[in-house]
């Protein structure tokens, strides 16, 4: 194991690279230059190695006779993880990997686009790591994670911002937003606070009382 | 209006085009070539008029300085449907419009990539049409759709079958799935059937309780 294995309070968000459409290299540069352990997910490493990426830990079932021995040698110092629990994702496998490490924090690029199956379920099950870990979910478009009760956070004026329920959410309520929420409820597939926006430069403030609420920062 | 805007209740779905990422042009022109009825949303005309496609109703709430009247001219005969209303997306504008016109089924392309609010709020929103219009996304990877409390289909083995439930779903039964499921409850954020596959060639059976259930057939 590498000196840069141990885990400090202080550090930098872990980075997993999963399987889903690639981003620019731009973002994937930015958030490679500060990671303190970059772990990526089963055959992603073909396209991560292309790339020239330094990968710490490969993490996958290798269930379609794919060989990641084969990497141990090409990658050298590289831990290999075998995860065959069918029970849960990749991606999943790789939060829990890094809980067990002790990290605190987690960046994830690639796990949106291509299968819509994979983007759903990597986007919504980042809420039972709640207390575990600090997770963020990165693509060209958006940038997802899920809030604490009482978030605040400084935006620039008319920045969008998204509320996805993950499930039923009440009591809501928001400072700063064009369209407000107050002691609002929200529910998957019925009622999202979708596409919102900054209404000046300023602290947004969002609180809400039960439930898991994800925020979604979003370009076009 | 033109003669095929009539509805008949044999006919094939509507074709509707949103604002995300593109599908290959040979989706795209499978859809085409059925389809009675195009409506295009909001900007994305500009990308659907590069690729020659002939549009019957280009909806929107046209709300960043978008000129929705300078293609009356250049698609005529095209219908403008202005819909300012806030509270809804597009997308399910354009559902209601096709509800409001008689229509009973709806194809939906890029409706998934770029932004990952609109792919979830598209996905997830479909629930709510239920008894009103069959609705199927489609994009290069990924076909879905809500399922009926009774659900039979002709799979050939290995198809990849995810089961997303939108909230919480009670009494899951299925037959021919690899990973079967027996009085299960499926939970979003905690709890989903994703990445399942058809155990045989044959009928596939999944039903359910309480809940709404969606099925996205993958490709990777």
């Amino acid at each position: 194991m590498s000196s840069h294995h141990i885990v400090r309070d202080d550090q930098e968000p872990a980075l997993i690279i999963a399987n889903g459409a690639e981003c620019s290299k731009e973002l994937l540069g930015q958030l490679l230059e500060w990671s303190p352990l970059v772990i990526v997910l089963d055959s992603a490493i073909e396209r991560v190695l292309e790339l020239g990426i330094k990968v710490d830990v490969l993490l996958g079932d290798f269930d379609r006779g794919f060989d990641a021995e084969y990497y141990r040698e090409k990658q050298y110092p590289i831990e290999i993880v075998h995860t065959p629990d069918q029970e849960k994702t990749d991606l999943e496998k790789a939060f829990d990997y890094l809980v067990t490490k002790g990290h605190k924090a987690a960046n994830v690029l690639w796990a949106t686009g291509k299968r819509a199956d994979h983007t759903i379920t990597n986007i919504t099950n980042i809420v039972r790591f709640r207390d575990q870990l600090k997770i963020v979910i990165l693509d060209d478009h958006s940038k997802i994670f899920l809030l604490p009760k009482h978030f605040q956070k400084w935006y620039p004026k008319d920045s969008i911002i998204s509320l996805i329920p993950i499930g039923k959410v009440s009591g809501i309520h928001s400072e700063n937003l064009f369209y407000p929420l107050k002691d609002d409820i929200l529910t998957i597939g019925y009622r999202t606070g979708s596409s919102n926006h900054v209404a000046e430069d300023g602290i947004v403030s969002i609180t809400h009382e039960e439930g898991d609420l994800i925020l979604i920062e979003s370009l076009d």
